[in-house]
This record gives C-alpha cells, structure tokens and sequence, in this order.
C-alpha cells in the first residue's frame, strides 16, 4: 500500500476498508457451524464504525518504519494488529448495549446485537470475539517473542485494570459524584487503555525500539484521554441522528462527564491541550508520523 | 512435587490445591481497584470446584516427561497451564448462569456469582477472565514459539467452534430432538473443546513431540464424550444435594441428552465403550501415564 501520498480522509478510507476485508476473511464463515452465531459475531464487528483504533494501529505502525511504503506483510501484521483490538472493542459494546448494563436499543444507526437476535445469542457472540482476537496477534508473521509480548499488551488492556475495570467505576459511579481525578483514572482504563493497546501494538507489529515506544506511548496517553473529553463534549452538544447514538444521555442519566465536572468552554480547552500534548510528544518523528497527527486532528475535530 | 508415589486422590487433592494456589497468587488482589471486580472474579474463580481441566493439564503433562519428578519450572508451566483452562471455564460457568441463558441461582452449593455480585458485575467479571487466562499461557517459561501455540489451541477450544459454539446449539435445542450425531456434535463442541484443549496444553506446556500429542488427543476425544455422557446420566440419577446442582434439569427443561435419547443403561455401556477408548490411546505410555488413566477411572466412576 503505497498510501503516503494520499490524503487524510482517503488514507483513512484505506485503513478502514483494509481492516473490514481483513476481518471479512479471518472471521468464521455464516456457512461453518453455528450459522447463526458467526452472522452475530460478524453483525457486531463489520457494521459501521469509525476504527479510530484499526487505524491508530496502522498509523504507530507507519511511524515505526522507514519506509512509506509497506511490504504486503508488514501490512498483514498490522491488519492482524488491527483486527484484534476492533475485535475487543466490538465485544464490549455489544455487552454493554445488553439490559443489565446501559440497556440501548440503537447503535450506530442500527439495532443493537442483542435487538437483532436476542440476548443469549449476543452474550455468546462478544465472548466468542475476545479467544478469536488473541488468536489474531497469534497469527502475526512477527518473531514469537514479539507476539507474546503482544498478547499480554492485549491482555493487559482489555482486562480488569484495563477496559473492563474502568467499565466497572463507569457503571458503579452513575449518579455519583466524582472528583476530577477519578473520571479521569475511570476513562483511561475504559476507552484509553484500549488507545494505548491501539498504539503499543502498532508499533510491536512493525518492530519498533524501546526508545520509540515511549515517545508513541506518550502520545497515546494523551490522545486517548482527548478522545474522551470529545465525546463527552459531543454527547452535550450534537444531536442524535449526527452522533449515531442519542445524545444528552449521560446528563439523562446523571454520569459524571468532563462537561458536568469542568464545564463545557474549559473541557474544549482542556482537549486541545491534550492534543498539543500528544503533537509534541512524536514531535521529533518527521513525516513518519504524518498519519499519527492527522489522527489527532481527526479526533479532536470529529462531530460524531 | 515428587507426586508419583502418592495415591490417586491425593495426587487430585494436590493437584487441585496447586492450581488453586497458583490462582490465588496470579489474580489480581482484591485492594486493586476496582476492588469489587476483583472479588467478584475470585468468587467466580475459586469457589468450590471439581478442577477437572486442571488435573488433565497436569496429568497430561506427566505423561510427557521421562522424570516422575518435576522441577519447580515445569510444575510452574502446568499451572499456567491449567489455570489458563480453570478460567475460560470459570467466565463459561457465570455467562451460563445468568438469566438470559440458564437463570441458575445456585452454583455448587453456593449463590451464582451474579446472585451475589449483581448481573452487570458478574457479566463485567466473567469478561474479565478471558483475557486473564490467554495471559496466562503467555507467561509459560517454554520457547515462544510452544506459547503461542498454546495460546492458538485456547482460542479455538474457547470460541465459537469450541466452546461457545456448543453454547449455542445447546441453547438453540431446548426443546428440540436431536439425533445422536447432533448431541454427539454440540457436546464435544460445548464440554470436549475445552477437555481436548486441557490435555494438549499440558502436551505443549511439558514439551511434548507430535507423536505423543495424537495419542494424548485420542485419550481426550473419549474422555471429553465420557465426562458428557456420565453428567447426563448423573442428571437422571443423582439428588440435588450430591449434585450441588438442581438434579432432574434437563428433563424438566425438556433438554435433549444422551439418557433420553439412547436410555439410561445404553447411555452406560456407551461411557464404559468411552473410557476403554481412552484408556486404549494411551496403553502404550507406561507408567508416566497412570494419572491420566486414573482421571479416566475418575470421571467414569464419579458421582457428583
């Protein structure tokens, strides 16, 4: 893929696109048995989606090579990388969209998993993607050790003091005051650590040093804590068809946001300080890391 | 552990305790935050159990080792091992549980974890260990390549033409008559994946060559049916009390299974058919093999 001379938004396209084939071909068929279990696996991850973490993860891959232009196994790799943390990411929302948690009927313009096949099946169907999303680290034609390195980064994010654990101080916490510190505590294990795996294992793909890890690092950190102070601004202020999701439902349902804690014209001022934080940290990487700061842009700028 | 003196039922015991150990140290402490996930995931993890999978892990593995004697590092590799296959099945056991699959309230003996912990804590608990057990196996100290392996053997046994695949046509049949081939099918997917993958991890954790591995694989297949057939038998036949479960489920659920398709005494002479299987795979292996014909005898004879 020579795709360094393209623009952001068709790079971006690219990127998508690469990760949805990927996962159209690695994932089980809607012929292999259970039918009806692999068309809810692949309903919950190929429907629409922004894959701002597939394409973090092509982008730290990008900037760990020499090269703009990618091997077609460089490429893989980076799919497989990619490929799993959509994975991960994909079976949380379908837990989450379920009754006993947030109970939504809608996402991204669709009915939810559980509404387009009914409960059980969506509960087996997000378990089924967390085993087929190491099995694609495993995959990657990268030395052994790397993957094993890769599959505790994973590991690591999806888990208790990752993903799921901040899932847990989200839930616990509605209606509950929080201080400042602790939303944010909450939001790196919820959305960024899941951001920094994104990062980390782009990077792990692509053979990176330690040196450059936590320069990416860095900029993961503060992307991924951006990305949420956008979303609690855009769920205050945008509408619901233009966010996919309805809108206004965290103040609905009394969750502590940047935007309840800090107000609105200071969470802005505050995302765009992440930025800067996150631009200045691969700020020494050149042009490599062109993808990494179009992505920032793209998150701080997004309006869905 | 100089283990091979020791009578059946205290190897089992030690066994049990070693892999129980084990867990105690890896899971992550309940004064982590969030303290309340942590509990909940010990609660699932280390209730009272009957370690099945664990003590296949470590019996297999002996079978591989030309010393009875294991060093502290191989006894290590099979607790990873085995805790790895205690979780998966653990996380299967409270997704099962809750109401949307089976509503059990009761779980040997003790309240299902989402009786005691809430739905959404045992759903966010259970996902948690997922990612908990491919970790696990990425922290064996054998070559890389052996681990990831390992891991490639969990997610397939633990996924969906494994595990959760079986979970799906058990569920999808309530109700309905299947023929022997399809509840043949649906258990070796459903408890066999996870049996087979339990023997093989202990293959591959103690260094075991392809040989070895195809015998040990034909032991599992039969073992992984006889465990089902003598569960179904133990549902017609046992009370509730030395069940730990309610007994009688499965024809009360108009559930199909082996009692109610071949009869009761057929389905008897079928898991005697299994167990000389099993036995006969591994008839070649000498004495290094006596602990997994023991478990044979065990799983055959057991009455809970």
């Amino acid at each position: 893929m020579n795709s360094s001379t393209l623009n952001f938004s068709s790079w971006l396209s690219e990127t998508v696109s690469s990760v949805e084939q990927h996962l159209q071909h690695y994932m089980p068929a809607v012929d292999v048995l259970p039918e009806v279990l692999h068309e809810a696996m692949r309903y919950a991850v190929l429907g629409p989606g922004k894959r701002i973490r597939a394409a973090l993860v092509y982008a730290s891959g990008l900037a760990c090579m020499n090269s703009a232009m990618l091997e077609e196994q460089q490429k893989q790799n980076l799919s497989f990388a990619a490929a799993a943390v959509e994975l991960i990411h994909a079976y949380s929302l379908v837990h989450d969209d379920l009754p006993c948690m947030d109970d939504d009927d809608m996402r991204r313009g669709r009915p939810t998993t559980h509404i387009q096949y009914g409960e059980a099946m969506a509960l087996l169907a997000a378990d089924a993607l967390q085993p087929l999303a190491f099995d694609q680290l495993a995959q990657m034609h990268i030395d052994p050790l790397s993957i094993v390195q890769a599959i505790r980064v994973l590991s690591e994010a999806a888990g208790s003091r990752g993903m799921v654990g901040g899932q847990v101080i989200d839930v616990a916490n509605v209606g509950n005051l929080l201080e400042l510190s602790q939303l944010q505590k909450m939001h790196q294990m919820k959305t960024g650590a899941m951001i920094e795996a994104s990062v980390r294992l782009g990077a792990i793909a692509a053979g990176a040093n330690n040196d450059l890890t936590a320069q990416l690092n860095r900029y993961a950190v503060a992307i991924g804590l951006a990305f949420q102070v956008v979303d609690d601004i855009l769920d205050a202020t945008a509408d619901t068809q233009s966010l996919g999701k309805t809108a206004g439902k965290d103040a609905q349902n009394n969750k502590p946001t940047y935007v309840s804690l800090m107000g609105l014209e200071a969470s802005k001022a505050f995302a765009h300080q992440l930025y800067n934080e996150a631009l200045v940290a691969i700020d020494s990487l050149g042009y490599q890391a062109q993808r990494l700061r179009e992505l920032a842009d793209f998150i701080i700028r997004r309006n869905y």
